[in-house]
């Protein structure tokens, strides 16, 4: 025997520097699965809900919504790197790559490039470069992430500290773009009414834009959503232990608050195509059932693609409050600043179309 | 700049008779819509979840739940339709048409037809005519709907009035009713066993029958199925704002209901195949999660369809009470008498097979 | 007329020995349906989820989770067995057969083996052999099950008594094992991750296995499952009709904790395929929304399957307790000695992929 039967639950001593973590169980994406992601979040991006469209921009059929893929790829991961995590402190560095369709299986598996035991002597941080990729072999993610884990024996040895930089932000010239989007984004969707008119050309650096609508979160939707994804991190599926544990209930998965925010961006961003980047992703603070979420973004920057007028990207910070739906945005890097309803600090990049060409001689024409 | 992100919200003012309104987002039917479908709803028809029954019948598979159809085109039209709605007053003249399946992509619009300020000067009633149809151009829904709106401005001169006059009920002969299913609906179903022998023969006008089930309603299950439609109506997903409101709690899409009354009548109304057609539909009080729903069916008429044999037409008036498991039919315009539980009042024609000839032919013989 | 419009509701005088009850309603396996099952169970099984690993073995695609196909062919059963059963008293004599897949529509039927009156003359014991099929007339399941059913009338003379033999134990040259299995059920699944080394090898007669986490049960997440099986008794969705009765809330359907026991049990049985049989399964006590569940197994034997090395079988007795995380194994038999807190007490076999060949090598190898 002397095989544990368990999951394996590793502690800080068990990361060690180089090595590679392969996760367990791969996962077929299923027309349900994207079925129950729209009932759980909402979501209104014509992309992942239209056929014709995403045909019609050269999607073989509509794209998995990335923050899906994301999911099931951190699903995979948590077995390995969540049990006994103390806290997920934050992400990093996370690219979209090739596009999931249903029908897909999902594989993947981390790298640990950081360990440094905290001064406390309990608990350490381990770093990780986590990637997913399809039946083919195709990376469809990859992303950093830090987490602060538990020692097995607080009286072990410190490994040498190792703390990994890593990027502020995902270089532009390293988004994966498809093709055909460089080739059709605009005209493609040029006729098609998503809910609003606007454009990547219609915004501008600063412009903060209120999402507006609030959603309520409840613990089924939630447990349904994190299970879906096979995350099976106990603080959000054992009520039993919880009510004696710090903050006396379930814990809402914190990637559940990042879809929310992602589907209810669409009031303001709905023209909004793949995700290319998230830069870094913060959870400022838990979420519990019967809390109802708010998202504001703010344009950080906005850039066009080099060698194609079809789309462009906008970099932008989506907050997210909870039981609060009016907030001033806090300077990112100022904590004391933060209100203490923040609950997520997004800053990513979002591909959108640009208006068609014909289009910009109307106006053009208009204004001459 | 100067264009809105968001979606628009639309005031009374901003409706204009004889204009049209191109409804935001395709959406695709997925596998996923039908189990989720059946699984807030419990219907039990066999139509819609036995492979086997709908192709002997004609179809290419299952047909797509008719009242799935209609949530799906009517979350279309909310956010131009019911951001700023005080109430939804009332369903007229809705015809099924063409079959929906997995796979289907749908669409929709709806074009103002009249239009009149209430003498409060805060309000007015919208009146439109709404279309779905899928990716070929096919029509699969078209209904009258009005609504009271609120004025942006309640100094604005009030429109010509203009009240359309809305059909009591479709036409028989506009019922859209597929060749397959004149050719062989009784044949076709003759042996299946669907929990109840009744057939169209053995439904007589007058008849009440009560459907016996109580469904209580868990709010998880009311936002998952209300987002899965991408019906984003405010009242339905905010707790933090519906706790200062009138009722202090989310309110139940109204449409939920209605699924709920379509398949509480499988229990009564087993061989029912598609709905033909909804007369009216008033949503008579809302209902909050916990309620318990009961539903009650009168037929108010029964007619052979002209040149077949193999099925016939029932228009039913089915009522909807909550918390409350018997009820006596009220008057249905005589509001007066309408008994605080009541919750909808629906009168639609389903299509349901004849008994198929051969077995008419045993029970003459028996009785001869 | 005369022709109930209602299912029918049967009492203890409706079932006459050797009578064969045709349930009804096909039910057609659709994508979603896997989906919603992994949402409300957790479930961790590779072979349930991983195309790929499905395909390896030798599935066509990935077969439907053996209690899901367990809980479609029950809720056929429900109008005419439950509807008046004052309790469902066990299982026995289960056996899986042809696997189901999406797209596969499935049937039931039920023969009345046993009936006896109880001494208070007011309920009486049936005993049913239930099956199911697909749309092919493949066998996918069987089963036995016994009921106490409410008499229509006290005073109605009781049945000759007759008590079938049940099996105590399934044989196991009854399991049914697909070829493909018994050619490559090690060597398919040798290099893949599962998150356990443990093989059928690793475990012992005698190992108790503790699955760990903890699951708590929501009332939206039973009643979509429950309805998604279009298991329609009543005790599980009327908490107006409930809240008046002896536990004053809604049932949650027995087979939902089945359904958590599998999926918990991945925690320590990470590599089995398919159930191959029920012995037997006792509900101990009802639990309710907001109970949380544990899960244990203990190893009762282990056979290899004749004329393979690929995988063997092993028995389990895994019980289900609630709002307790630890618990002692019970003698079986002895219900005076069961703790309160048990809920469900399940004896099954399952099969498990054996050490493929040259690893087996390897190991003597190393000792050697």
């Amino acid at each position: 025997m002397g095989i544990d039967k368990n999951f394996t639950s590793r502690y800080f001593e068990d990361y060690r520097l180089g090595m590679t973590i392969p996760h367990a169980l791969g996962r077929t994406v299923m027309q349900g699965d994207v079925a129950l992601y729209l009932a759980v979040t909402g979501s209104r991006f014509a992309v992942h809900c239209d056929r014709v469209y995403a045909q019609n921009l050269g999607y073989r059929d509509c794209p998995v919504d990335d923050i899906l893929v994301f999911h099931l790829v951190f699903g995979r991961t948590v077995p390995d790197l969540s049990l006994n995590a103390v806290a997920n402190l934050g992400y990093a560095g996370c690219r979209f790559c090739a596009p999931v369709y249903v029908g897909d299986t999902l594989y993947a598996e981390s790298k640990v490039i950081g360990v440094k035991e905290n001064s406390n002597g309990k608990t350490g941080t381990v770093y990780v470069s986590s990637r997913g990729w399809n039946q083919n072999g195709d990376t469809v993610l990859e992303y950093y992430r830090w987490l602060m884990m538990r020692k097995r024996d607080e009286s072990s040895k410190p490994p040498e500290p190792v703390v990994p930089s890593l990027p502020d932000k995902v270089a532009d010239g390293d988004f994966v773009i498809p093709d055909f989007l460089r080739e059709k984004a605009a005209d493609a969707t040029d006729d098609v009414n998503v809910g609003s008119s606007a454009r990547w050309d219609d915004y501008n650096v600063g412009d903060d834009i209120h999402h507006i609508d609030g959603q309520t979160i409840e613990e089924a939707e939630h447990q349904m959503a994190t299970r879906l994804y096979q995350n099976n991190a106990r603080v959000h599926f054992n009520q039993h232990v919880e009510k004696d544990s710090r903050f006396g209930r379930r814990i809402i998965y914190g990637g559940y608050i990042i879809s929310l925010a992602r589907a209810l961006s669409a009031n303001g961003l709905a023209h909004g195509l793949r995700m290319a980047a998230v830069h870094s992703g913060r959870h400022a603070a838990p979420t519990f059932a019967g809390d109802t979420v708010y998202a504001w973004s703010r344009v950080l920057d906005k850039q066009p693609i080099a060698g194609t007028e079809q789309l462009g990207t906008l970099r932008l910070r989506t907050l997210v409050a909870k039981d609060n739906g009016t907030m001033v945005f806090p300077a990112p890097e100022d904590k004391s600043s933060w209100p203490p309803h923040l609950v997520l600090d997004f800053d990513y990049s979002v591909l959108m179309p640009r208006r068609a060409s014909h289009k910009k001689s109307d106006r053009k024409a208009q204004k001459g």
